[in-house]
């Protein structure tokens, strides 16, 4: 986590912006453009539109909706890019959008990239060793298995072998978030390339949602001592998981998401897990706010980063200077403008809860 | 799950084939031809390879490695699509190769589509309410959200508009993998597109792995009664989370992933699931056989699939005819043909081993 919490220092800002992507969260001149290219690519060929499938309209529809999610993407990260230290896509919404929107993602991780940000991948992986070492490539690159294919003398270097760094389809995430059901052995992978590549991981801990009580909150049986609740259990995992991989900050490459809409629960495991940094969404649209996080926080004030991602994305729909009418560049300019101040708030309200919590 | 019982009582046949294509369960033809085809597309604009990035060679030796699996996938189809009712493309196996793996994935679940196989894309995909329900676009195209941006009175069916069905990119799934760990309100928007779309889904519930007992075997109290494993109360959960979803056949739209490895774990959960149909993985490869699937099934000798990957689609390596120097059709014909005698032996296997049973 080192790389992370050098860039929160750097920025002062213990943030990262959610790009989650919906078309509702987009302003209707994005869409409308997204509408009139798909109808130009339906009849680009002379086509008419009944000429087509429904498959065909739906992943031409998908492609240009990919196109104006990116587009968005960009005009957010010019307005918080010097902001924040971090970003994290949900790759859900792109995934809905078939492989022009992975496209779209990956663009957007690149993008974020370039500017310097910590990308943390909401992909939420989760399966058996073998296939999570095939998950492991959105750190990694390609996976081992895809490097061992080489036969004959051939060693180009590039495609089908060389080391891990930089190799298969290029991600452009530097951490994930990952799913413990499955139990060490589908999350070994993925610390294994983590470590390769000097990434890092989020294992799902305690969840914001409602109904993460359902399962995270069961009571289980401690082989010493009293009863605890899963979550808890999960987190003496977390933290044992990631005793080998540690850093400069005392933080290790494995880190959990803790939800902002459980603030005891975060007490709880932030002194049980001292060497694990927290990912903490929920705050703002899902109830989390700013005194609720302070918990999550280590003594020096370090040890969280809180994600916000429809207080800042969609910011712009709350300024009462746009209108339906204005030209796609003036309405991204104010996506841009109205992201940078929201984000301003989020830092300013974070900064002065953790201030007064000492 | 009344489609998918239909089929494996068609074809005498309770096996999914696990489509999950790696470099090194390919014939070295086909990656051999994937290596030609990026040194052409390389070399094709006249560049040399090093006028390329190394993330542009990777990005385009993902794409035709991703057209070999697609490639090896249909010459397995075609040789096992009269003997099985369904197969089971793992996604994380062409995701690790990007936009263009997430492409040879949905040509793949569309191929077995067409020839009337029913499709269960192995995702285990899992996340909070809201975004679950853009990854629900697996099972209904897009989510609602993606269909609700209509703005003016254009209603001009396709793209933006309409009902669930066939909206948005069309992935060809008829059931998906899901994980439990987020609670209900984490399920409850596959099981709508489930039943909005005729799909079903498969909610992990004992993982075949070997450090799935880590956490799936916690002991947690039981409101009423002695204590049970997690798993047995996630079981619990999906069974009452699929009450009103049930089909013809009695089972429920909501089915459970309950590992080949664990047979007292199935009889303990076939008994406390009666509406509940089993996905088995971890048959042949993983060390489960015939025998320890068979508590999986119902006194009716139905209620379960098998899957098999390896032990079916890495069959030609067995193949004493098989050799380095064959032609790409010969080698690929021999892919189907291992694929088919394997699969024949699997079902009969299974089926004299549920025969036995009774």
């Amino acid at each position: 986590m080192d790389r992370l919490i050098g860039l929160i220092q750097e920025k002062g800002n213990p943030t990262v912006v959610g790009l989650d992507p919906r078309p509702e969260l987009l302003p209707p001149q994005l869409i409308d453009q997204a509408r009139k290219e798909t109808r130009e690519s339906l009849t680009s060929a002379g086509f008419l539109d009944d000429t087509w499938s429904n498959d065909q309209v739906q992943a031409i529809w998908a492609h240009h909706l990919a196109q104006a999610y990116l587009k968005f993407n960009l005009a957010i990260l010019d307005g918080v890019a010097d902001l924040v230290p971090a970003v994290k896509p949900q790759i859900a919404m792109y995934e809905a959008l078939g492989p022009s929107g992975i496209k779209a993602y990956t663009s957007t991780c690149k993008a974020a990239a370039d500017r310097g940000l910590y990308v943390i991948g909401d992909v939420k992986r989760g399966d058996i060793g073998s296939t999570a070492s095939a998950y492991a490539a959105h750190l990694s690159g390609m996976p081992l298995a895809l490097r061992e294919t080489e036969q004959g003398g051939e060693t180009k270097p590039g495609y089908g072998t060389g080391t891990t760094q930089g190799l298969g389809f290029p991600w452009y995430e530097d951490a994930i978030t990952i799913n413990p059901y499955l139990g060490n052995d589908g999350v070994d992978p993925f610390s294994k390339a983590a470590d390769e590549t000097d990434g890092d991981i989020f294992v799902l801990v305690r969840t914001s949602n409602p109904s993460s009580s359902q399962i995270q909150e069961l009571r289980v049986r401690h082989d010493r001592g009293e009863d605890r609740m899963l979550f808890e259990q999960v987190g003496d995992l977390v933290e044992e998981w990631g005793a080998s991989l540690r850093g400069d900050h005392g933080y290790s490459r494995l880190g959990a998401v803790v939800g902002a809409t459980h603030p005891e629960a975060g007490a709880t495991l932030r002194k049980a897990m001292p060497h694990t940094f927290f990912l903490v969404p929920g705050y703002g649209a899902q109830g989390g706010a700013a005194d609720d996080v302070v918990p999550m926080f280590d003594a020096r004030g370090s040890g969280a980063i809180v994600n916000s991602s429809r207080g800042i994305i969609a910011a712009w729909k709350k300024d009462p200077s746009f209108t339906p009418a204005m030209s796609l560049p003036a309405a991204l300019h104010l996506v841009s403008q109205a992201a940078k101040t929201a984000a301003q708030t989020m830092r300013d309200d974070l900064n002065r809860a953790l201030k007064e919590s000492r």
